[in-house]
């Protein structure tokens, strides 16, 4: 994810981190070109063109503004859904280390183990959604027993989840808490299955290709199509505007993909590594120590 | 539903799989060619048309285009609201054998049989969903006595689910578990029931006809009467921008139709298989099965 | 509600059930014979129209487009969250029924008894709903006590409901269940007591009167004046389009208005009879009885 | 909140109750008078206006349909969220009666206290929007301590749930309550208290006073500077349209505005009293009264 | 936040409070010198520009109204996310200090403090948002010890959060309040951890920074050529006209901005101090505490 605060208006036109253009160069040079070509020939008669040609220009126009804006709220409110996953299982995680702690004050083994596999699940999860197998940072705060159980497991998360309710479960069947405790405990647990469940749903799910399709072609029709509607009032205007017209539309068009997926490796992509070290850190602290990882921080403006 | 990464823009014009066009070629050829023959009659002088007839066509295009654009918005949210339910079933099924297998190890042929019916139940929505009968798929791991009952039922998932209650409530009755993980299981039970239910209602509540209805009318006077709008001042490039323009409205017409049925059998519908193997598989991998089915993999880019 | 299959193309301009025409055609007619008056008047130079009008129409339209649907969006989603609360209310009367069945297994008298006033307090909501004192068919599974007090209530909903928690009340207080298992049982009770007064809710209040009759009146003021702004450039074909366009804002309109009451008689309407049957046969047969209802089918496209 | 039948056609244009058209008659009137003044200086030559000037009052236009459209739908959500938290508060306080008279069936008289509580924290809630104190209706059914205490409060409402949270205390403490049957009222005191915060957020918080600020502005610059634009084209019709523009714009600029504060005193604003009437009825029914105060009624078509 | 009633037509010129027009005159002044540059050079015929550019500027202009209303509203939701959050922080905070004075009587000492930390909770997550340590405010009810830990934490409002539940955990192991009381407190304390969590991820997560700049981007292109497009038709009028339609489009673009950051110390931004102060007031009160600190009011039109 960029952090930056927001540019001032003359360095608007400078920045390249962030920016889409250098995505989407290749198409507006393509439309530069055809728009040279375009206004050449038309000024020296070789191809004649139809005088006016605003209407088919503005119905596509319009309905192709309409529809990617419409794409592009989808895919923003999955990005903000993602983000929100993500801030839910801020709140879980820090919440069962917390009400372990609080609550199993009989047993405090067994309260550290479970605020250990607190933070063990988010880097589990976030493994899970780069489709790896847990990575030394997921289980180093496990003892050899769990740390065997997860590695060995075809889906780590989950089973963090099942030595979770397990743990609950053996402290009931010792009497250290009540059940009404035990069901307190469980729905943080529950809470954190459903928040891998909503992550694998975002994660698995595209927006609909052939919504997607339809509107890359359309946008791609519409801009090289574009100088053969200027040409002829716009004269040598035409490549100028064409060029700018594409590249809102080519702009608009690729920022949809990107925000489509979330948990992806793109410079747009949610701060996932950032989000657990963060868990990993509230919860080493209420654990009581002192030797914790650094915070993470943005580097060249981009939070992973 | 279709899985394949983005296409590149030199692949966009070949890409047939999950394209719309196979659906509405007639349509366009039918403008096209309406469009050639007034152009032709224009051209000899045999219909005058009006020079100018920009503002009613902006008129309909523009509010054709927003109206559109809701209907894709509320198929939309259906569609993906079909799929958090779907995504929600993952949790609750996951969740029941999880606690369970945790919370009922007094008892762990009823906790075998708790989370069997858990998978049991998915596969009888998908089969419900359907319109059919509990197939082979969605009994196969219950034992005789559940199996009968499920299949001698009129709706299966509602079975199931009354089995599971009734399954809770003999542990408690045995006192195997305390009425509070009582109380967590059968919160599984109504969340399962809740799925249920809103699955029943996307299926069998579409749209409202008479605003498909006005949609469509609209959408097919639009684009049949576009060249009459266009041959006086586009001259031979009617027919190319005519049927351009009624490429994207047809397309967005036919894609709000495709994503109202969710629970479909077209490319666009959602996997409902798919997500029940997956279920399946979570679930005999608690249980300590090895040998699992197969993950489901998408075949010619759909996953069904 | 009106439940067919998608029209083929050659059949949409055939179908009158579920079609606004009926209601708006005397409007159209008038939009037809006003342009036509105006076509012949201005081609015998009895007036003269300004040449080009498409800037006031462009305006008014543009902004009736968004703001009609941004109203018909309101309406969609109240006929949307209604649908949701009947189908909420199918999980939670199946739900009560389901629970009393499996948890006060100790007296089935009392559990059937439940289970029974879960039906009735659909069917009591139906009439409630149509503004009307419970039917036969809402009162006839209660017993003579239950059904003489429903009758005699104000406000029969809120009547069945109170003698569910009566019930489980006494339930409790003979000690067949546990004060947990009462608690699940009253957290169905709350949730259909939440459905009646989102019922109630959304029947009661309208969408605002003044932003309602700020649409219409644009909308015929807009149409009514359309072939002043088109006659001009448009010549004879001014009766057609005018009417077209007039045909789409008026249908537009009047659906608005269609949608705003999800509980009225329309055939836009939601089938409230049909839900009520559906919950009534999953009820009773969850309590054995094999002499069931028929299951609801729609009569000529309209499911009630 | 205006309550009234959908308007006959022929009786669109004689409605004044519920209209805007009282609020906005001075800006049109002065729209048309610049229209008329900018039309007799342009026909005599006086001034001499751009020929085209579509391009930008269509820019503006659009803009701001577009963002008046945004704000409106802002507007209408908070008038609808605060509709929906009115409808949770008469789940919530029915439920308090209803649950009181169920469980706490072992003393009546603390049972009826807790039923008069909840619809004496209904106006009490009522009064503080109002930010008056409670009035005679709102403390007629308590007794003299309860009574004193509230009046005494700062505030009000706030002192009510206190006292409902107390008395459940006290029947807890007396064993009259199980600890579950305790946590099922309190839940309703909670949600109580969640409603009155959410009501009190709509009331404290306006729409963002910059972007109403600046819509409001470009209305007015639009509106005035359309007589400009329009006279060159339209010639004689210049006020005519002009007018009707304005209406449409100046009238939804004044919408958005009524729609923000649903709890004010406007024709527009929500029916708090008769929603406080209608609960306080019903939980006197539920307590046995037959003494029953009117159900509410519109006068003049206006429920207060 | 700005808070004053809706401004007269005649005095929406002449506000400057909360207007955006003291952020944006530079960008208006630099469009209105370059029009008259322009507008000079064609009237001298230096520059030939095209006599028709309506096309490239309709598109890109209803493009950039359509996205900058999509970021608006993205803006406007996150705003009004924040005020939500902060809104059920009031629920949470007034609820268990009103819970604990209930069910805790048999320890007032414990109740007032877990009273007092719920005040400091919602000032300490005020200076966290700030991304300062709590100030005097936030810290002076609370008892020596308390206070030590607070300010010696890392994450202070996490601290605070920890004492809460090892206050309830240590009034159960106490035998003070029942295992269900425990329940109902730690539910609040789960909630108020909620909504920390919330406002952390509104605060850290800015709308996607290449949403923003091609936004940005587009905004600026479009204004400052405008007058290329408006000069030869327009001729005198270009300046106004281009200066207005530029108003319009950059202020839009910078109130974006402004709600991004609802938790920010602008004009805009939510009164986070004026709720933490409220909610402190309304807690002394239920503690018996005359003392209490003034009610926040305006200052110059502004609540902080």
């Amino acid at each position: 994810m960029i952090v930056r605060r927001n540019p001032r208006p003359w360095e608007l036109f400078f920045i390249l981190r962030g920016s889409i253009v250098p995505q989407i160069w290749p198409q507006m040079l393509l439309v530069a070109l055809i728009s040279a070509a375009v206004t050449l020939l038309e000024t020296h008669g070789a191809i004649r063109l139809p005088p006016i040609a605003a209407l088919p220009f503005s119905l596509i126009g319009v309905a192709l503004s309409i529809f990617a804006a419409f794409r592009n709220t989808a895919s923003y409110d999955r990005w903000w859904e993602a983000r929100k996953i993500l801030g839910q299982m801020v709140i879980d995680a820090r919440g069962l280390a917390r009400q372990a702690l609080a609550y199993l004050d009989a047993d405090p083994a067994a309260a550290r183990r479970l605020a250990l596999l607190a933070t063990a699940f988010c880097d589990a999860l976030r493994c899970h959604l780069g489709e790896a197998t847990p990575d030394e940072a997921a289980l180093r705060h496990l003892d050899a027993a769990d740390r065997a159980q997860v590695a060995a497991s075809r889906h780590a998360p989950n089973r963090v989840l099942a030595l979770m309710s397990g743990a609950i479960a053996a402290a009931l069947g010792r009497g250290q808490i009540s059940a009404q405790i035990a069901q307190t405990l469980e729905e943080r647990v529950t809470a954190l299955s459903g928040e891998l469940a909503a992550a694998e749903r975002i994660k698995s799910t595209p927006l609909p290709f052939a919504y997607s399709l339809l509107l890359h072609r359309t946008a791609y029709l519409f801009c090289f199509l574009l100088p053969f509607g200027l040409a002829d009032s716009m004269g040598l205007w035409t490549p100028l505007f064409a060029t700018i017209v594409s590249y809102t539309f080519f702009g608009l068009d690729v920022l949809g993909d990107e925000l489509v997926t979330p948990f992806g490796a793109t410079e747009n992509s949610l701060p996932v590594t950032a989000i657990c070290r963060t868990i990993e850190i509230d919860i080493l602290e209420a654990l009581g120590e002192t030797d914790l990882p650094a915070a993470p921080v943005p580097e060249n403006f981009v939070l992973a």
